[in-house]
């Protein structure tokens, strides 16, 4: 999970219950693109929004169908009663890695974050991600909490919602050899790999692995020139992704390909509808060069 | 749960478990104010935290020891499946009412919450009490969100954590007959009170019922001389809940009354430390007028 390109796909639902075939077919296709790992049940994978039992379900399926590619999977939750099941589940699994973002109802403080990351690590024999996402937590890590967390053992990656090329550059003189950084958003993934980010958590390649891939191989040698053509292709999905969130864009966008059954994500969260919907149908059509 | 004096107590943990005896005597004693209704589970009963096992056991806890007051239990989760099996062992055990926040992973838009709360409403006998509290929840409601929101079948009250005066009068022209309107926020409750809400959903009230008990009356009766000498001498108390959230302060001062024992929240919530603790001893003691 620490380098290159790491693929993040929905998971899809039927009627409340993960719909394993198409589940399925959607980490068969990631796989045979080549991606260096795949993240299931990160934000896009719906993870909050499922029991315990669905989420062993999907991460031994991904586990399944993945030919041999590292899986890592959420173990974010609430309660950290739960949190700690999860683990078991996810490591029992065999999963390469786990990622948690510090969710919570009260949005919590530095020390409440600090002791979360330090009691879960205990219980970790595969690498953790901090996942840094304040527009689903509420909670902004600093770089001081960033820095001080890296050097809990188990700590393998930091996932970052939101940056600058400055922080980036300043986290890659401060971390700790060994913990890498990846850069999620994906309208600001080029940019950040660019800047020297180590790895992309993409939305995109969820869907679309061999473009992201193609995308991911140019920013992560450092030519410009190919990174900017591919990135600015995709300038009119990254509008729809700003105005609506890329979990309600993709999941329309999968929807409106067949690639899985309408509708898709957990009630309430609704994929796009009416006229933007349509807007988003004629952008990809200009988009065919995905695939 | 439509008018008056509505107590939200904490829910006191011990290893993550219910201390069942302490939580009979917060009731107990809530009860023996004359309070207008007891609020379990709220925010400050750490519902977001618990399983729905404990939830129903706190709540049938509750209604045994709440000498016949009206007793309303919170029905939010993330989860709709959830919410649903939550809805059923409330209305079962006895509750007067329900509380419902939109909380989410995935920050919702105005047609999802809509449609959260008509699914939601579909299934209710008893009243239910819109919870507006963006900083838990990252939603917002538009005053034309609630007026839609309650003429729903089920909608009883709308617990507004943030308000003004003026938004207060407008939703009052503007709300069905029989939806009150419920201030929360303790340190502006007195304001929303004397600017016309109906219940005061207050969390001081959870640990001091009789000295919430005659805030509110005064308010209430409009007696803006009294409630301003009450409320303002609470300002200290105040002070606290802007810098840690009402939820840590009512905990320490709670585990400091011998209340409840500590640690009483949830890992990783926790109460204050070092100076600030300190400071919090000594302004208590500057309120011994509380009981």
């Amino acid at each position: 999970m620490k380098k290159g390109l790491s693929a993040f796909p929905l998971t899809p639902l039927r009627a409340g219950e993960v719909d394993e075939n198409t589940w399925l077919s959607l980490i068969e296709n990631i796989a045979g693109a080549g991606v260096d790992s795949i993240g299931v049940l990160g934000s896009t994978g719906s993870y909050a929004y499922l029991t315990r039992e669905q989420r062993l379900r999907v991460t031994r399926l991904a586990l399944e169908a993945a030919s041999g590619i590292p899986v890592i999977t959420s173990i974010g939750s609430v309660r950290v009663e739960e949190i700690l099941h999860l683990i078991d589940d996810a490591q029992q699994a065999g999963v390469s890695g786990v990622l948690m973002a510090p969710v919570s109802y009260q949005r919590l403080n530095v020390d409440e974050v600090f002791d979360l990351y330090d009691r879960v690590t205990r219980e970790l024999s595969v690498p953790l991600c901090i996942y840094d996402n304040p527009a689903t937590t509420g909670f902004e890590f600093s770089d001081a909490l960033l820095i001080a967390l890296s050097n809990l053992p188990a700590i393998g990656s930091i996932k970052l919602a939101s940056f600058t090329s400055e922080r980036i550059a300043r986290l890659k003189n401060s971390l700790p050899a060994g913990v890498s950084i990846g850069v999620s958003g994906d309208g600001q993934a080029a940019s950040g790999l660019l800047a020297g980010g180590d790895v992309w958590y993409s939305v995109l390649a969820g869907l679309f692995p061999h473009y992201s891939r193609a995308l991911a191989n140019a920013a992560l040698t450092g030519d410009h020139v190919k990174t900017r053509q591919l990135d600015s292709a995709l300038q009119p999905l990254w509008a729809f992704y700003q105005r609506h969130g890329s979990l309600r864009v993709i999941a329309t966008v999968a929807e409106m390909m067949g690639k899985v059954s309408a509708p898709c994500l957990p009630f309430p969260l609704q994929t796009l509808k009416g006229e933007e919907r349509l807007l988003l149908q004629e952008t990809l059509s200009s988009l065919s060069f995905l695939d």
